[in-house]
């Protein structure tokens, strides 16, 4: 919106935008002057710098209805944008949603999206302050945050010296995207239980975010798994960045190992392409590493990303994670 | 994006991006530190209020490419956004573009659709600073925007004794797209180049409504038509809002008189239920009223939109304005 538009004719959109409406309007929030109803939001003049990123979540492209309930489409997509800013170590102010809703999606379905939306804005202390609603062939789900820092957090700030840390975890999404392709969620282990939370309700890194702000040299999400975001990294502070075999295998969750054996999958090529875990890759000098980061590999002179085995032999990251390409 | 997420395999998003970032990345502008490129935009912290809006348009529901360049397309996607924040008094300061392109959409269309969003970015003064490059099934694009002010109008400040005053024009965007429907855009008149300039490259009236937010009392973009868009400010504002076909008549232009007559269709009809044009509405004193602004009714006591024609009788204000409804 602000505005949500009705268009006659087309669906029931007053009503979406009604329903829509009605979830985000939780009375007044920190900050925000004006939310859902008017051309656009207006918000207090905020402290510090501004840190923006919007997130698409497309219908058959990040995900399928199959092995999602619509409140967790809606949880994981502003999570998704949330954990850009946890990425820049910055604080979220406010939200703006824009759905596309493909015809035939009724009420009931959109209170659930909604729901789940407002839900991952709660977990992240974060109002929606307004949105759009429009037609369109598939549910998709647009998503723009605005956050605030005093001092950003940026990928390109990595330095030979420098440790790469990991905080949070990688692999479990994936692992839980695995059991649901083979219909193997049968078992109600912790480590099934885990790796279903991990793919349907992962949490951005917020907290964490914060403070690396304060220490680490560059940070970046991992939305589209560890060597692939690892080597945007590198790429971008113009230095090499080695992930070490044998430090990332000692962080590798006992849940993932055991699911990994399961599935007939290397829990390290799990952890190294899975995406959407939204663990944060950062780096800093060693005596600065915060106890909830894991030192995984090391930055060096050089260009890109570098895996390191245990035997000693190195080879270049590559990337790819592909969850849903048809 | 800040970062438009490439997903091998899926598409070429690597060129996508890099044409995207190419496009965008024009030198540093007011106020932006971190522009494409990292995982979010970071902006130096603005002097006033923020005003934020979010508008998506869904190829089969908002254009189609057959009566739109793809450089048409992206500027208007661009300039309906921005239109938001005129209605709103407030000053662009910068946005971010997510596009959702289909399986077979190469890099000359996106460059072609980037120049269009860049070309309404420069003529609205704002930075496009950031975004999102996802696949979709059909291409759309979700612009949000942000802009400052100290004095933000909205549309719930209407009260009786107002007129109500007509910024710019409205249905000339309508009989572009009827000439287009029909076929009827060989006559390269004054009046066709003029209606089809309306309908593809519309212009957000953000100086206007920078100086209505000193004098006016209420504003509204009309996107979805002049009777709709009223009737929501009357609505917001709790007033009645009478539109008066005598006054109305009397600002509608020439232009649009000769298009309706040749379409068979009422100038009256065009400029009530036409969208898209982006003209704004507001209300406001009448010694107050701008030069640029054009008297075309008056606020009440009561509720809702009313039509007056010029035999004095009245009747509700009713919207409808359905441009691709399939």
């Amino acid at each position: 919106m602000s505005r949500a538009r009705p268009r006659p004719g087309r669906f029931d959109e007053a009503e979406a935008v009604r329903l829509f409406s009605r979830t985000f309007e939780r009375g007044p929030a920190r900050g925000v002057e004006l939310g859902i109803g008017d051309d656009a939001a207006v918000l207090a003049a905020p402290d510090g710098r501004l840190v923006w990123t919007v997130d698409a979540q497309v219908e058959g492209t990040h995900f399928e209805r199959a092995w999602l309930g619509l409140d967790d489409i809606g949880f994981r997509a502003f999570q998704a944008a949330a954990s850009d800013l946890a990425a820049m170590g910055a604080k979220p102010l406010a939200a703006l949603s824009a759905l596309t809703l493909p015809r035939g999606f009724t009420g009931a379905e959109l209170a659930r999206l909604s729901a789940g939306q407002a839900a991952a804005a709660r977990a992240c202390r974060c109002a929606i302050v307004g949105g759009n609603v429009a037609r369109g062939p598939v549910l998709s789900l647009t998503t723009t945050l605005l956050g605030t820092t005093n001092q950003p957090l940026t990928r390109s700030g990595a330095r030979p010296g420098d440790e790469v840390w990991l905080v949070g975890e990688v692999g479990l999404s994936a692992a839980g995207l695995a059991l649901l392709e083979k219909g193997r969620t049968g078992a109600r282990t912790r480590s099934t239980r885990r790796a279903l939370t991990a793919f349907r309700r992962p949490r951005a890194l917020l907290a964490e975010g914060l403070r690396l702000a304060a220490v680490a040299h560059a940070a970046i999400d991992v939305s589209d798994g560890l060597a692939l975001d690892t080597s945007r990294m590198a790429e971008a502070s113009g230095c090499r960045l080695v992930l070490e075999e044998e430090a990332l295998s000692q962080v590798l969750s006992a849940e993932l190992v055991t699911l990994a054996a399961g599935l007939g999958r290397s829990a390290l090529e799990l952890a190294l392409t899975g995406g959407e875990d939204f663990a944060l890759v950062a780096t800093g000098a060693p005596r600065q590493r915060p106890r909830f980061a894991r030192r995984i590999g090391r930055c060096e002179r050089g260009r890109g990303g570098s895996w390191e085995r245990a035997d000693g032999r190195t080879a270049r990251l590559a990337g790819g994670f592909d969850h849903f390409a048809r």
